[in-house]
């Protein structure tokens, strides 16, 4: 936790009372004391500074300074076949922390139709992974907007277009490629990137040309077959990079 | 297990009796028959096929076809202060799936000291870890070479540089850096990069100062914090594409 993440109905007059794990962490790990500044931020909203005023057993209180103005959201959604439960965890929390606005879960003809079933797909399991993903970056506030999509022709051909712009680049990773990331993502100063991850085993050829057909351009990771959990930080970063160059 | 890895002693003529967790991905997962034609990899030797002659519950027999020479080590070496058992698990697995030749698993200020009485660093532990990591890749055989270090001094002063050469490009994350990977890392055709990724609390200064008396360059992976499992794949996949885009 590198920084308090705050719930907007729990400040009252600039200030906020924690009882739970982060006055736990503030206490046990930060081991603070009064007139201690601590990162705060609140969720989907501002960042700022907490004073501790007051530091016992009972409670932390802290005294709020919050900036005008929210961090811009992440320039990037994030479309992934469902993966394995314990998988998407550590991914929802990863992605948090690297930055993306929107993830797309979605089936896919290799996605195992029980991962849809699975306990962690309820909304406030959803929630905490990626509030730790944001406590660990602490650099943003906006909680990722998850959507769940159990059939891939409605998602592709309707939902999809309707929610992004033709403009948006937009890749899918498949290993049937030759060109790279770097040769596939031209358009490196555009507002936003929709990358698309397939399930283990990867995309079928009807997915791939669904894809196409909206305009996302395929490209190789290279010859290693990566886990999920380390394909999303290594393409994430990737585009972070090719931006950064830009 | 996108591949069947095999030990030498295992291989008798040209041919592999398997009657383990290999048996049974082979069986279970794959739904294998006689004659399906399989990707095998010798350990720390060549890749090849092996074709199935015997399949039952009781054993499945591979007849091997072995490539004349293992694919190259990859030309990367990490050096990782230890991380926290859980999370060194993960990151064993992933960086043997995006190759490293060897790791370093060093002491630094903010490494606590338990860690290194983990059940995890057996040699055993590590390997089967690594394994996995290798077994998913599906493109390397080479285990990486790990080494553990609980003494900061006597590996950066005196193991480093004995094991390195002063040509070898050296990285280091640290926050405290204006300077991002794609400015600091210059010479991309190099035959080795040797990157360096601290605890969580990052390095304190005396390490810094150190690793830049070996000629280490420091530079920043952006503003957000991230966790280890995260930093190594976004960091390896980074120096990845800087080298191919050479």
């Amino acid at each position: 936790m590198n920084i308090i993440l705050l719930e907007e109905q729990e400040i009252k007059n600039n200030r906020v009372s924690l009882t739970d794990r982060r006055q736990d962490h503030i206490l046990k790990i930060l081991r603070a004391k009064k007139d201690d500044l601590l990162k705060i931020g609140l969720i989907n909203g501002p960042l700022g500074i907490g004073r501790i005023t007051a530091i016992d057993k009972k409670e932390v209180v802290l005294d709020l300074e919050l900036a005008a103005i929210p961090p811009e959201p992440p320039p990037l959604d994030l479309i992934l076949a469902l993966p394995r439960p314990i998988m998407l965890k550590r991914v929802l929390t990863q992605a948090a922390s690297m930055g993306v606005s929107r993830i797309f879960l979605i089936n896919a003809n290799r996605v195992e139709k029980s991962y849809f079933t699975s306990s962690l797909l309820t909304e406030q399991n959803i929630r905490q992974r990626l509030l730790l993903g944001l406590e660990q970056a602490a650099m943003d506030t906006r909680v990722p907007e998850i959507s769940i999509h159990k059939r891939f022709r409605p998602f592709i051909e309707d939902y999809l277009p309707a929610n992004t712009s033709p403009d948006d680049p937009k890749l899918i990773a498949h290993p049937g490629t030759e060109k790279q990331l770097h040769q596939q993502m031209t358009n490196r100063t555009e507002a936003r990137v929709i990358l698309a991850i397939g399930p283990e085993g990867g995309w079928v050829d009807f997915e791939i040309d669904n894809f196409r057909q909206q305009g996302f351009k395929t490209f190789t990771l290279g010859p290693r077959i990566l886990r999920v959990d380390t394909a999303v930080p290594a393409l994430l970063s990737q585009i972070t990079l090719l931006r950064n160059m830009a």
